[in-house]
């Protein structure tokens, strides 16, 4: 349903050319004329009407304003599908009761670190590890990534742990090697509309993880979930991890608020990433408590051996023991809102 | 004219009792069934129904959203008013063909200094002096003005240079004493939601210079101009000087596409405030120009004959020379986009 | 101590100059020659520089910037006192292990509906009544408060249940007539830097609630606690309330991790209230449970007995026994996080 | 050159530990001692130290803070390279006197259409033509563009008319086609961060048009650049489009400011897009007027001969015949700032 707001002065004639404009596209217009605005509402299947037409009426003379009731994105939404989607990856159920961590370091270094690190995170209770072979940095000097190397490592610490892995994808042209080793892509916040990017992952078989872009809006980041699904991928994980505002206290504000909002308008799980969000060591724990308290479905949490010694992001990163300790926190808080972790 | 669209389960009860409603408060319901919406037209004066009524009716059972179409501010509206209002004061007209520049120190700090900088902005094409005499400063520990003493040595400057005095009133308490020596009251850009202070100058029979909240949209900002005409005083000039974004190369991001959507929104001038938003001295001339060139009313600059020893904004201040030297250049692009400087 | 950063060609007799200036303020200067800049350590007691001093280093020839090290703020630091502050009210403690609420409409309506919603958040365990007299609308044409009547039923409703109350002052002309009935004063998001009001709040014997503005950083809203605490009163309760971000799909975006932050910069109390942040009464719950796993002091939650009648802001307001569920399921969270409600 | 704050109680044993980490590297530590903190300046050649040496020191016990002094890109800087870069395509001086117009549709729909605009912008004075041939859209059910084919209508137009090509590259897996085609290779918005795109661009010898990303700080922006350049290619233009930020009555907000402080930072050319930072036709003169006052090398523009029926951004296009009448009108502006258009 449409609806197009006309000028204060708009003619009768200019009514008709809309009228006629609908009727050609097998809709029909309900006038309503106000004392100060005429407004018509379009009858019919208007799910069809692309961007193109909809801009093209809002130019025809006399027109002020076309307002777009139905929402952009069609897959993702909870009217398109009313119960929650849980995706299960090597006997883990993500959006199910049970609250998925996700840890490791935010990038992989080498295979002894990680193995230390992995293990050690499973035995504090997190189901996924991840760990970044390719990585974004905003810094042409810094430390880029292992690439297929650190794929490997982290294909070893699953055969070892058992967890499965989660680590990002960032060109297409890497598709084929992160799918030969990853559980689940990540797509990261800069790549949010990367349309390329995600209409590849669309036509995967691997869960994605789509992180919310830098100043996305939430209608957007469901926009990006959409392209990906509309290839035929429904196994869309949404990861909040902080919008940019003009606060600089914290790296980027965390929207927890997003957590509520899109448990009402998609039926996609969403998971939390404090430690990205905050930027911050002190900030992390606080912040992972609230997000699991705020009905979050998961938590993606940066941790490493060595903090100090880190090539990316160590600033952030919890050490194994402040994980454990967190996990023991987290469980009284996820019992709280009716979940396990 | 609102528009209410209804939850995709609404019942039929639900639809009849909104009808009701609005039958009650004399307007009529247009139902329009689409296939996936139901929406309804309301018809009649709807610029009566107060915001809490459109709160309850949001809040109806089956009620999914409630949208206005006609802006919430009436009297600074240009459908309202069609023409461009001038205000004139001492024989110089802000809103016509002329672009007013008001010129000066941001604080009032003592008799000769002022009377240099006005002497000289004067002599460089200035059309008002401006000049706080009461300081919304960011710390108690600041410089705080000099208060009425300040505005004495204004009106002295007034009295022998002819130019007319702009100062701001911070609270309710000094508006007798700025009436009695102020041409223009400006209200500061923190105070714009200060909505007893905007009554008080909307009792009053001077100009306003109202400054955008720096993160205040448009329509608040209109908002606040209305606060002031509802109370019967319709001279407001608009001024804007940056907003907060997350920008830090510049102290505020000036908001220079303002200018544009005001000229359609509204019927009062609007003025530019370059040295606040940039809060630097190499940016001011450049966004003094582009302020022009995008067609402001009229200009606002701080300048200081000694900026390092400048109490309160010294880095954003120009020195006379410098003010002469824009003033020059100002005058091509003010011609060529048809007005005078 | 502060850091002056000279441009990379500063001359030796541009460097004199500051050092001149600095000993004229009895301070000294620590000269570091880098290889691609020379940078001034200020030596001494630079609290006492003030701003404008700052600024005048900053214009000097050959100064390329001025870096301060120490916090703008002191009376409200933690560097300046560092264990937390408690404030007492009628029994009641804010800032210690209890978890406080309040809780109550957005504006006192009548008699008959305060006392009604007083009792039942009481009895369902809420420890303050709020509620305003004097309402900061963004339309004149909405209502504006009941006044001195509307403080007269909450100082009734206190007298009847024993809660105190919390109501906020706009116009520093009202703080007589606030002081006789209020226990805490509550200065709203929109007037965070209406200094005259912080400086007349900071003379008075009450705590005082602050809220953060709409676009103010921590560190503004500390500046805005110090100017307060300037005048004597040190009971200053900060209250987080959404900040302003390009998000639409909540009113603003509640930034949960500024409690941390709070946490680490200041003593004083925090709270949050999630009612006006999120703006959509199905946010509200998930939000509040979220900022008491963060570390929040308090709350403040909008309650009202018919949400669809309330004259400001029924959208976001609890009914009375949603508002008793939430209690209920706050218990266990602020056990988890080791604190009571 | 980079200065360590310790921590107000750091001890002597961590002043050494931070001291002798330095001297391991080949730098001296220039220690100051203040009344409230100890600072330590690095001297010697820190632009060495890494991203992840700079975070390890800042994890150190007794570290409060680490602040860089020089600024993280180095080709790019104007330190670096003081003189304008200029850049010449088929004969058009891109940073020189002349102000560069590239025009054209936002996507390329057919051969006729974008031959008779490019026919008409050229009459008008423009000087590149512009178009779409993979368009990054928000919805993957809106027009992706017509790859290869729309690339050969642009070689067509180059061809006829003399006007060079720019055109976008959203995959590196189309950099080979784009390069047989474009003179001028564009990175979007939404790609300003993809790192690999960047790099790619870097080693191919056409000059590249960087569009700021829709959340980026100009630093950010500047460090994009700087991983183009740091791949070989140093001929970037960088292009202001507007930002993301709170205000809702245009697209974006065109930040004009970038301009001038953008020629304080850098060397390189700086156009601005105000087409798609308005969003809305009735703005775009102004803000073409206002971002060549502020300085601007250049202005992309949209024009499209038919907006109503264009398959992309039409509400922001300018028809020809407005276009015609915008250049004539620039043509003073430019003269007052010393250009040419």
């Amino acid at each position: 349903m449409d609806i197009i707001v006309l000028k204060p002065g708009a003619t009768e004639e200019e009514l008709k050319r809309i009228v006629k404009k609908l009727e050609h596209r097998g809709l029909k217009a309900n006038i309503s004329k106000g004392t100060e605005r005429t407004i018509v509402g379009v009858i019919g299947d208007t799910s069809k009407i692309t961007e193109e037409e909809e801009n093209a009426i809002r130019l025809m003379p006399g027109v002020e304003d076309v307002m777009r009731i139905l929402k952009p994105y069609k897959l993702a939404s909870r009217d398109f599908k009313s119960e929650d989607t849980t995706i299960d990856v090597m006997g883990q159920t993500i959006g199910g009761k049970k609250i998925q961590v996700i840890a490791g370091p935010c990038a992989v270094e080498n295979k002894t670190m990680l193995m230390g690190i992995a293990e050690k995170v499973k035995d504090a209770g997190a189901t996924f590890i991840r760990g970044g072979a390719f990585k974004p940095r905003t810094s042409p000097y810094s430390f880029q990534g292992l690439g297929e190397e650190g794929l490997k490592y982290l294909a070893d610490v699953r055969e070892k742990t058992g967890l499965p892995v989660v680590t990002e994808l960032m060109d297409p042209r890497d598709i084929e090697v992160i799918l030969k080793y990853a559980d689940i892509i990540q797509i990261g916040a800069r790549n949010m509309q990367n349309f390329r990017l995600l209409l590849e992952v669309g036509a995967c078989n691997k869960p994605i993880l789509l992180k919310r872009g830098l100043s996305a809006t939430i209608k957007e980041w469901l926009m990006a979930a959409e392209y990906i699904m509309s290839k035929g991928n429904q196994n869309v994980i949404l990861c909040e991890r902080g919008i940019r505002t003009f606060e600089t206290a914290t790296r980027n504000t965390l929207d927890l608020s997003a957590v509520p909002v899109l448990k009402q308008l998609t039926h996609l799980p969403v998971i939390v990433d404090p430690s990205h969000a905050v930027g911050k060591l002190a900030y992390v724990a606080p912040m992972a408590k609230a997000a699991v308290a705020a009905g979050a479905d998961g938590l993606l949490i940066e941790v490493h051996t060595n903090p100090e010694e880190a090539l990316s992001d160590g600033e952030q990163s919890l050490k194994p023991d402040e994980f454990k300790k967190l996990m023991k926190e987290l469980k009284p808080i996820a019992a709280a809102v009716g979940r396990e972790i």
